[in-house]
């Protein structure tokens, strides 16, 4: 590079040529990152940001973690990439640690690039094991954005997966704005339950395939689920011979304070999904970690999907050494123990401080807190005090993750306590200074 | 890694843990390897094999090419991942150097993690820009393996993209196997042509936002359109307000002798898909190269789409670095000048001495051999003879890739005229064998 590297250069250069996703472009202001390390990304000109977005929610180790870098560099010197036909060491090694993690009786993985296709292929599993169409899953949800390629496609792959249609949505648990005129935990429970029966029912069970769920719904808000829903789910599935697919790509691997959301509660899925977090996004990969008796009957019926770089050996080795450096240096234990001691307690404050915060809540270093405007109507708080308030914290230092009028806090799962407190601090003073305007 | 590895090991651990992409699980024996380098690949043994694949026809610049390491190994070591949100450097170098590949009219570059979601995201441009709903793509062809996640997903976001509906399939040129009863290349051109235009009709041109086209269609046969065919297209869709979608995942960087395979051919398509040779599949990635009046018609609109790793930094790393070292090499020049030479004289020279090939075709260093097993019905040659045959061509130290009844012809862009002479001599000696009891 024979130009002389600035933020000026670098933001010029994305300007002009880089379109960037779920975005109207002309109204972007990109930030410029040259480098990070831990908790901390810096721009050219030494600029420091607290990061506690965890970019999206997928840098669960932190920034530059140095023996996951000794492990990408390693594996790059040796065999870089190879196709997903061949036997691969990192890849091997990947699979069996990620089943380390899952319930007993699961049993192969089947990479992917990352989340979007890990549903996509779980979906595709489901449908194809059960011989059933439809797919149930929460309007509260985000499962990835893909949704037509093979469908577009011509060759006769196209065929097998010609089922992109009888997708349903049911409304999932949410107490703070509940669909089901519930007022407690325990009776938005057994309504949620209540509902996606009569949701089975009236849509035909014998029709559904796969319930999909978000173990604990992310992008929605980071909704945990009441005490016994999950469980309910499962009983219901159970029942009707439905699968249950659990989406563990944002929750998953430490970000709960567990090495998956799905171990908080009292479920065993059939299939899950995963990505972000389980290499840390270092390299792109997902996957799906499949339960015996659907991988069993894969063993004799041909497996209508797949993709060029499925268990991408450089991605496997990311996978390996992040695995290893999760249980090596404690760092599930540091997410709940931090999550459960001091950043819980400081947000569920910052609420009853501030009327403007409806609701704090979360678990582990999965955190929510969600804006209002007035307490009764709970109007969300409007979009532009968002973004204003996104840009008080970077001018401060810190990066966050807004989405809608809510704040979602998710550090790297390596967060100590002081950068908890400095952050924690950075929101109080800001929150203060927007409480100014409203509900005085 | 305390176990000593080796192939037995590699191999168990595969069995045991690793689901495969487009198989029946059970009747799996994958080829353990251990390294690689240019056009060599090797196992544990250290047995060595000609690399006439690169993979699924990816690996444009051989294995493990010092320079694009080094780039990795280098972006590794100061910012290995990042948002998509930021702006990157090497992400805004990358899509410079994509685009300065692309006709004049294109602005702008989305990053993808592969080929399926850059189509996916080149339809969903096409919809929204067109307002309309339908695309057109041929049967013969393979666009990726994605179709139901967006669908999938509860949050409003899905609402833009419920459009997975509306996908019609057309006949594509293949003279080979006229579906036109066509007797030569031109007049298979005009009847393809007269066929495309009379679906459009059909299915009401007001309703069509993109036809999607693989410039050179490869997983279907190489199928080199016959001259004028995608003018033709092109002629046709300005005439109805259609956009072109170019999908040059397989056929772009370097494949066909070419930077693109549309350089061979006479169109200007709106949308261009790429992935694989851009960077090699070093680190998975792929994109869509977008014309300016795309790009600006979403300054001023949202663009409903997305993933957590577009413009991953190791990414956009390998594909700077990547396209730098095949200008610099002369790689594209070499593909052009050994496919003319020696690759395409060969494989010529086969298909006239053995009745049991109905056809070589291709361009540059993509070929296909298509074998028969009658001259007069064109019948295919069933598919345990070609998998004893790929099993023949490994057992003489060469990797192959083949598809139903052909043998693609695919090694990396660097391959030297020694090589290419030495798979030729395999392929006739196997070929030699198994016509033995064909056609005799």
């Amino acid at each position: 590079m024979s130009t002389p590297v600035s933020n000026d250069y670098v933001y010029a250069l994305d300007r002009e040529f880089v379109f960037h996703s779920w975005s109207t472009q002309g109204a972007l202001n990109p930030l410029v990152i040259a480098g990070g390390q831990g908790c901390t990304l810096w721009d050219y000109d030494g600029r420091e940001y607290l990061d506690f977005s965890s970019q999206l929610v997928n840098t669960n180790i932190g920034h530059q973690h140095p023996k996951v870098i000794a492990a990408i560099v390693e594996q790059a010197s040796s065999l870089v990439t190879v196709a997903p036909a061949t036997a691969n060491l990192m890849r091997g090694e990947a699979a069996k640690r990620i089943l380390a993690r899952a319930p007993s009786h699961f049993g192969k993985v089947f990479f992917t690039n990352a989340g979007a296709d890990a549903n996509e292929n779980a979906m595709r599993m489901a449908r194809l094991f059960t011989g059933r169409d439809k797919i149930l899953s929460a309007y509260r949800s985000y499962h990835g954005s893909t949704g037509a390629a093979i469908v577009a496609t011509g060759d006769p792959r196209r065929v097998p997966n010609e089922f992109a249609r009888g997708h349903v949505h049911f409304f999932n648990p949410y107490l703070f704005r509940s669909e089901f005129h519930a007022t407690n935990e325990q009776e938005e429970c057994e309504r949620a339950l209540q509902h996606l029966r009569r949701v089975i029912e009236c849509e035909g069970p014998a029709a559904i395939a796969a319930i999909l769920l978000e173990s604990i719904p992310g992008t929605a808000g980071i909704l945990v689920p009441p005490k016994g829903y999950l469980a309910g789910v499962r009983a219901l599935a159970d029942e009707y011979g439905i699968l249950v697919i659990l989406d563990e790509v944002m929750a998953g691997f430490g970000r709960t304070g567990s090495w998956l959301a799905l171990d908080h509660f009292d479920i065993v899925p059939d299939l899950i999904c995963f990505a972000k977090g389980v290499n840390s996004g270092y390299v792109p990969a997902g996957g799906v970690m499949i339960s015996k008796p659907i991988a069993e009957y894969f063993d004799h019926h041909f497996f209508p999907g797949g993709l060029t770089y499925s268990g991408h050996p450089l991605a496997m080795a990311a996978i390996v050494a992040t695995l290893d450096v999760m249980a090596e240096e404690g760092i599930v234990d540091n997410a709940r123990q931090i999550g459960h001691e001091v950043l819980g307690p400081g947000l569920q404050a910052l609420a009853a401080k501030y009327p403007l915060i409806g609701e704090a809540r979360g678990i582990g270093l999965f955190w929510a807190l969600e804006f209002i405007s007035d307490r009764k109507l709970k109007t969300p708080l409007a979009a532009p005090l968002m973004g204003q308030m996104k840009a008080a914290f970077q001018a401060r230092g810190l990066l966050t993750f807004i989405v809608e009028n809510r704040l979602h806090v998710v550090p790297p799962c390596i967060v100590n306590a002081a950068q908890v407190e400095e952050a924690l601090g950075i929101f109080d003073e800001v929150i203060g200074e927007f409480s100014g305007g409203y509900m005085r």
